[in-house]
């Protein structure tokens, strides 16, 4: 089956562990991934934003793929591979692809962002499509890049073969809605931001890659299942109850808020390399508060 | 039946038609009052930011408040009625009240944006509620005012036995669901925004105040019909046909786009004050195409 | 001497003191103009942004010109003039002017900020500058408006006989290098950022229109007084001393921190119209220290 | 000579000439290292922004720095040598010394901006800068990273003995003034900024490290020589000539223009590395154009 037709349901966007000392904690990885087996994920992505992605050496990132592809069974693989330059982006997807990603996800290039017009972005994603053994995702997450894709430039995009869909995570549903109706049944929309994943899906997010659903995999399934069943109004309370947490994870308190929530929920967080800071005491408290509210509700 | 019941459904917020030299048109305001009876919309806002309030001297605000209380028939209205001061907007939302307005939409203060705390806020809206002889609804805009008004600033003031609700026309829908699942029963969250009114009303708005209705009220109002009967497809249908023009009428043209889309439908957008300048014919013509996209959706 | 000419030195925007019941304290408006007497001032600016002009009923708004006129002796009087609507401003300006103005300042529209496009901001500007039996300054305040006005626009406009000069209070130097380069000698480039008046002057600014001046006035004299001799160092010392007293009545605490200061420095600050609220007493310390460091520069 | 004492005068933020193909041309890059010998220029950056930085092979960084070396004869040598994490920013920033770099300027880590507290980047800057083999400077490039770095985080890391400066390139006159004048003698406040280097000096910058030096170092190199010697008129006039030019390679055009703008006055531009596009030839006419100007300055 084509990639963009396994693009469905929920995706966690794996976290990296590190050992105290900053070290790939490459054990405490593999553990995350057997303990979601069995909670309803439909697949995987490695090295994204949260997967702290920005901080890996190139050996480290293949030794992630490696391992996730080796502990995914069936499930679709993704892993980020967005670099500054088309070259170097290029690289590195043929190397994931070697390494077992079923697809991957490519972040635009933003160091220069003023330049980023969508002319210069639709030739590198484009050229990256080209050269890539593997479909490529678009990455559109403003939070990082300082803008999101156009829908002008994603359904340019969204025509090219070797484009099978979009991680779309401003947030804007209305920007999202617009992808997916102008978007081919080649090309799935996914919803990158658990703070709406159920209205996403109400305008045509196939699924969604989503923080939340690596420290809650379960109630976050349930809400995909739930919208698939046809039944809105238990979607919309399990919005409802995941909403907080998933936005403490995210907007609020970041990778190193979802490392502390997954600690608190029997998972393997583990360390953060610096200079990111983990969260103070009494900010586990509110996320142990947030996190059983979301569980109470699956 | 207190006026949060009563808000549900889809209100335009009505333009104010001038004459090409300015003055104001009260009987093409009234021609577009007769012509939205029987198009299934639930009630009216008059003086929001389409209403051009912004530029409207004081008595000709009351002059369109007493027009429309006369041709409303049963319906609720509204009246914007938000200014500077603490101690203008109670005078001004007394008037609005004697003239005939059901309720009142308060925007907040903006001109020194950066002093306006939740807290000074909090004081002012109070102080207005208070004062006021007909329920507030809270008017969150920031595209006009520079920032939402926050979700812990609406709980806050929605306990307010004389705040009846909100028009949040932001487009953040999870902002809006996390106003709409804090508020209690008695405060309505309304969307003020057409790109997005199927997904809020999914998470749990009661209605929408939509620039798109002035000009197409019958798929706005048939948009809502749908939902309300649990009718999800043809919600997401209707949404996907409409959010072009809805865009185009608000971020796109704004309401010089607005009254031309109401010339081409046939009702009476007329002039708008200086310095808003009409729209060249190019946009006239993508108006008229996506009028006629969506009136053949419905 | 033509308007532009006495465009020179260091205006206060007058603050517009209010009794604690809100009420206008023209009493105490005009003891501070007459402690102003002396202290170096070359004119005086009534109802600018820290005059609150926004929450000022016309009525209130040519008391304060006429009031400001009969003490204001032979120096240049401007007054802030600018509302939303071309016709209104039109009107506003020609009573002003009778009131006693010498000129006055325009603010653009900002309600409907992403349609003030430098034709329709030209237009505006031109049909008020025809219109107006007194010269006209532009007022570029994004911190208020969301933009600043293009240097462009202001060139296109320093062209016409009636405009006389700008208030550039986007504390962006190279933005007012632009304008002053770019302008006739009959157009005066006033700078309305206390914590970069010096750089200002150095770029080509006249003199400056500066809240800090309302509370130090010698000091920021004494800086103008400084450059016009070519005392760099003691122009840049003073700079110095002044600035964070100039960013606390601005950017730090507002009208309120600015009215605060007046108090401490034996001057009448009066009350704030609500939902403007005074500054906590740990904040009127810190201006008191730096309102004598302030005073010991000059 | 401590490198602080050495920061002084124009520095050239050099460019990385690439063939058409995207290889790295060593050949061109010392030619312009030739080419400013006798222009006035007081030291070099390597690496820095307008270095293409963010798409070079650690390899190519490290070839870099070498050939500077060779050529920069006694002249102050700078390199830039931020990276994602404290620990990949120890690690290249010791190389870049190995490889005979003066001092390391530094960009903060921008990912994650929303999590990049003055908390964090104190322990981040101040862990490099504890490791760092030679003097650190910081980079505050808010058009890169997303905001500036604050006076009160640049006061504190001052202190520290091996943080020799700051390269502050927000343009914002009042922000760099703070900077400077509350730093200690051993600490230098570069301007990043070719439109404002004139003010920027004004107010306590001890030189510039601006893009418009690489393609026009004589006025550049004379602009801070009439400030050294006094001559303000003649600064003025020189940062009023070089104004246009200095924001067309930076704001205006980026790299690209910088890149244009080289070869149009002699030197070696060379390729950009994509996703980065060459300028159209409309801009290279403007550019020849505003590089006349500048040039007749001097």
């Amino acid at each position: 089956m084509e990639l963009a037709g396994r693009l469905r349901g929920i995706f966690p966007p794996l976290v990296t562990p590190f050992t105290s000392e900053g070290a790939l904690d490459l054990g405490a990885f593999e553990a995350n991934l057997e303990a979601y087996a069995g909670t309803g994920l439909a697949g995987y992505l490695v090295l994204g934003s949260n997967g702290e992605a920005n901080v890996l050496e190139e050996s480290e990132k293949l030794e992630l793929i490696s391992s996730a592809r080796r502990l995914a069974g069936g499930r679709p693989l993704l892993a980020g591979a967005g670099l500054e330059s088309t070259r170097a982006t290029i690289a590195l997807v043929r190397k994931a692809a070697d390494a077992g990603a079923d697809g991957v996800l490519v972040l635009p290039p933003f160091y220069f962002r003023a330049r980023m017009s969508d002319d210069a972005l639709r030739r590198h994603f484009e050229a990256v499509a080209e050269a890539s053994p593997v479909p490529v995702l678009l990455y559109s997450v403003p939070q990082v890049t300082g803008s999101s894709l156009s829908p002008a430039l994603v359904a340019a995009l969204a025509r090219h073969p070797n484009l099978a869909g979009i991680k779309e995570s401003s947030g804007d549903i209305a920007l999202l809605g617009r992808i997916a109706a102008a978007a081919p049944l080649s090309f799935a929309t996914m919803c990158g931001s658990g703070p709406v994943i159920y209205p996403a899906l109400c305008v045509g997010a196939r699924g969604g890659i989503l923080a939340v659903a690596c420290c809650s995999p379960r109630p976050a399934a349930a809400l995909f299942d739930a919208y698939q069943s046809g039944d809105h109004a238990r979607a919309r309370r399990l919005q409802e109850e995941l909403l907080p947490l998933a936005a403490a994870v995210t907007s609020g308190h970041g990778v190193a808020g979802l490392k502390a929530a997954m600690e608190l929920a029997g998972l393997r967080g583990g360390s953060l390399r610096e200079p990111l800071l983990p969260v103070p005491a009494s900010v586990r408290e509110e996320l142990g508060a947030l996190l059983r509210r979301a569980e109470a509700a699956a």
